[in-house]
């Protein structure tokens, strides 16, 4: 029995289940998502229109056992960047579809009025139900009261007040094993996408689903248990290894100390108080308060980088603190207090908004005044502001980029229009290489050079040196593949030490789909997603001069480097060529 | 003696002068600032960081007694459009710059504190005084406070709150022959950048300086004779005519009539009730209650469209009510009041905005909720909230654009990211041509289609017919010409229909700069200017795809032809291949 695809047409209300084209048989997550987008939505359309389209799909290996693998990948045109857009995000969610035989869930066209729905998917069907009595409200109380109305065992996707307010930075926010509101498809504004279409939820009840078909349960069998072997070797995604044991906040100190942690808005790279946040001191905190730590964001991850923050006594679970939140609302806001972060944090997931473009937006608001650089207290005060709707609020929950316009700050650290993460690119080239060329706009995960740059895995690279374009494309093609396969990204770092493990995801693949790839087509697979996306963006009106970094980045010395990004514009144009 | 350049270094506070450069001899106008931006100005800069540049010229008759010659043309990297911009206003300021022998004045870099300044531009040199006590005033108050401090001859160029908040929509002020703050180079936010390289107002003082050199006085005075004759002979131009009588709001009733006066943010073109704020009912207003009416933006036009509109009670001058701006503040928000269209046109040149983005921002925000269409007590209250600069004023000021994505309004009537004037191009395709293709955003000046296709002048044109991409280059090269020499658009009508008002144009720039150009040369110079632009823009990352008119206008049918912008994408492409 093939896939099916679900249309939802908001418009009529109406869904239809298509079997999944013989053309898209071997695609899943990113490589379905960004080929269904290119295919479906007019590159020029305006992204809150009615020609827009949200589109949802479980990785190939999503739904089996085999170890990490519970990602979903959503696709659109995005309102941030006015390019595609794909976020991807590890949730039981994205499970559950993956055992439905769910291939993607298709939103499109928009309601004619202004209520909002609620899509309830079961084994028998679907039903749309009125949402507007969650309108307005958090999600960490709609959440709860969707499993009482719908079963604990249910999967969420929804979106917050961020996406009422049609914002830029308004994520899709799935649930964790717990049911918490945390688990985010966070960047570019894809939640703003769903709301237009009037869509506010999607519950899954995946009851008598009949799991994932794999062709080959022989061949699946063997290289998930190589890809298993791998990632219980590798020292970083090991049982006790450093993801395991300190999450991804173990990157604090370690960033900190090449002087790439960007503080108080870009402006340093180094702060002896950063320690204060790191994923040691986390831990630490989370044993003392009764927190969870390791942790999954679905069931079956083997690396467990994830965890439960908690206030003090142990109350108001937050869900994880990634590394790339507390640096946000941390380090380049000049915060250092976790319990902070965590109630920043904690209205992020309630609100709807993504963690790191609502951080590097607070530091922006702040150098224009807004409020003091290292005030919790205001920065909670302003997220409030996205709460009540107000109009201080629909600046900041339209990203960096806008709230610099609003408040004339030049000094904006996005490309594309989307804002960068914990990295800055002048202490560590390569990460700037990836951010100005990534389809998706300033984005870590696209091609995360930091891997080779700093932690010598896959190689070793100098992170001053500017020859980077050959990293970071193979980086980026790599990374589109395990996003399409749908395993977590932190398995790279296993399978570019042990050969074994990525043969093992190969064979994986191989043994859901009855194909007989090799590791060979690794690349071209790879290269085909980059370049439809590459290809959209070009059609929606993207030049070369999209793939730059800011003009202040090119100018402002960087301590404790003293470097600029000085990456030739030659360099960057060689990463891609279509 | 050659023309000069005043380069203003903002950084060191310093001015230099230049004699104007060979190259640019024979350029004045639009013609100087667009090649000056193009060559001193990277395209990829901030509009607001240090690389940018404010260009001010006089044309290159302007200062002569050449008939309505007092243009001058500003010049800089729109924050608006992200292009190049040129904004154009008829002022005597232009004219004293233009006697004084100035070519131009280039405005660059950045002060390093937080002090605004005042640049005092005598015969004798320049001064820089301090204006702190002028920042957060408006304009109304400050020119008469100027008038006072510096003398009642003086000319002023100044940017208002608008500016100090950076807004996209905030335009260059020049004083009118009353000394009142109502002649604007509005269009494209060039105050935001002066205002950010710390420069708040121009003072000229023109006194001894040895006027505009003629180098052919015989060929001067057979041109402008023959220019004059034209004016005063054609319907539109002439004492009496259209122009003369009504001013420019003659064409609320004629543009209504033909269906083409968007009304409620461009949602139909036709409405009863503008008749209420027509030409003509403003003219026997302004009878009725002392105003002036006709009046010259500036000494020696012989159209004298201009007026002096002032509160019922003859009181609070405002200057002129334009038909864009009565329009845009009318019409399009639904206000059918002309006391209400002057209170909120004062208080757009008091606070230093564009009309007619203003107009179009307020009826984005109603329609985004902010207000109801046709409460002029709420609009005025929203350009209150610029005064105070809170964060709906920090909204509103960016423009049309950004405060439809702050209010989740998709019926955005921009073209790179510039709002339309007062034509709806679903009803009169020409205008909607030029809107699409001008370099500098949607701007009915850049080639006023409506000339031909409503008031049969330079032809006829069948406002419905979607071949219009060679009437649109024609008038766009026709008006680079008149942009550069420095005559008010207006002559146009009458050039266009008598050959002998040409020729007298051609002539009277002859006399001034001792050439021998003819008419078969005007083509050729419009289209060198508009080329320059062009590849300004496709520097800073414009394609074809930026020639576009908003998705909805392609959609929606506009009542009452009922018609959508269908003009074929070819069609547009056709206009200018550079």
């Amino acid at each position: 029995m093939p896939r099916k695809i679900i249309r939802v047409n908001m418009k009529k209300l109406e869904t239809n289940y298509e079997d999944l084209p013989e053309k898209y048989q071997y695609l899943g997550g990113r490589g379905l998502t960004s080929t269904i987008v290119a295919e479906e939505v007019p590159p020029t359309c305006h992204p809150l229109g009615p020609h827009n389209k949200v589109v949802l799909a479980p990785g190939i290996v999503t739904g089996t056992n085999a170890p990490s693998s519970g990602r979903l990948s959503v696709g659109g045109k995005s309102p941030l960047t006015g390019g595609i857009k794909e976020a991807n995000v590890g949730t039981n969610f994205a499970q559950m579809l993956g055992r439905m035989r769910i291939g993607a869930i298709i939103i499109e066209e928009q309601t004619e009025g202004k209520d909002y729905y609620l899509l309830k998917i079961t084994n028998d069907g679907t039903e749309f139900i009125k949402a507007n009595k969650w309108v307005g409200k958090g999600l960490y109380e709609v959440y709860k009261d969707l499993r009482k109305e719908f079963g604990e065992k249910i999967g969420i996707c929804g979106v917050g007040i961020a996406a009422e307010l049609f914002g830029g930075n308004s994520g899709l926010c799935f649930n964790d094993p717990e049911g918490l509101p945390s688990r985010y498809a966070g960047r570019g504004g894809l939640g703003a996408v769903m709301a237009s279409r009037g869509l506010k939820f999607i519950v899954v009840d995946e009851t008598g689903a009949p799991g994932v078909e794999i062709k080959n349960e022989e061949v699946f069998k063997k290289g998930t248990a190589k890809l298993l072997k791998a990632l219980g070797d590798h020292d970083v995604t090991k049982p006790g290894g450093a993801l395991n044991t300190y999450g991804t906040g173990v990157l604090i100190n370690i960033i900190n100390e090449n002087g790439g942690l960007p503080q108080r808005n870009f402006s340093r790279g180094q702060d002896d108080r950063s320690e204060k946040v790191s994923g040691e001191a986390k831990a630490e905190e989370i044993k003392k308060r009764g927190g969870v730590r390791p942790h999954g964001c679905h069931t079956g991850c083997v690396i467990q980088c994830s965890e439960v923050w908690t206030k003090p006594d142990g109350k108001d679970p937050v869900g994880v603190l990634e590394y790339e939140s507390v640096w946000a609302l941390g380090p380049n806001c000049e915060i250092y207090d976790l319990d902070t972060i965590g109630e920043l944090n904690r209205a992020c997931n309630d609100l709807g908004l993504d963690t790191i473009e609502t951080g590097t937006t607070l530091a922006v608001a702040m150098e224009g005044g807004l409020a003091d650089f290292g005030d919790g207290k205001a920065s909670l005060n302003l997220l409030e502001e996205i709460r009540k709707k107000t109009p201080t609020g629909r600046i900041l929950v339209n990203g960096t980029e806008f709230t610099g316009k609003a408040f004339g700050v030049t000094r904006i650290p996005t490309v594309k229009g989307q804002a960068m993460p914990a990295y800055d690119p002048r202490a560590i080239k390569g990460i700037g290489v990836t951010y100005a060329t990534s389809p998706m706009g300033a984005d870590h995960t696209a091609g995360y050079a930091i891997a080779t740059e700093i932690m010598g895995v896959g190689g070793e690279a100098d992170r001053l040196d500017t020859k980077k374009a050959e990293l970071s494309r193979n980086l980026q093609v790599a990374t589109a593949v395990i996003d399409s396969v749908g395993y977590c990204l932190f398995i790279a770092f296993a399978i570019l030490d042990i050969v074994e493990g990525l043969e093992g995801v190969v064979e994986s693949v191989n043994g859901v789909l009855g194909t007989s790839l090799t590791l060979n087509d690794i690349p071209t697979i790879g290269m085909q997603v980059i370049e439809t996306e590459i290809k959209f963006n070009k059609a929606a009106g993207f030049t070369s001069l999209d793939d730059r970094l800011p003009e202040f980045m090119k100018e402002e010395k960087f301590p404790p480097d003293n470097e600029v990004f000085n990456v030739s514009d030659e360099e960057l144009d060689s990463v891609f060529k279509f």
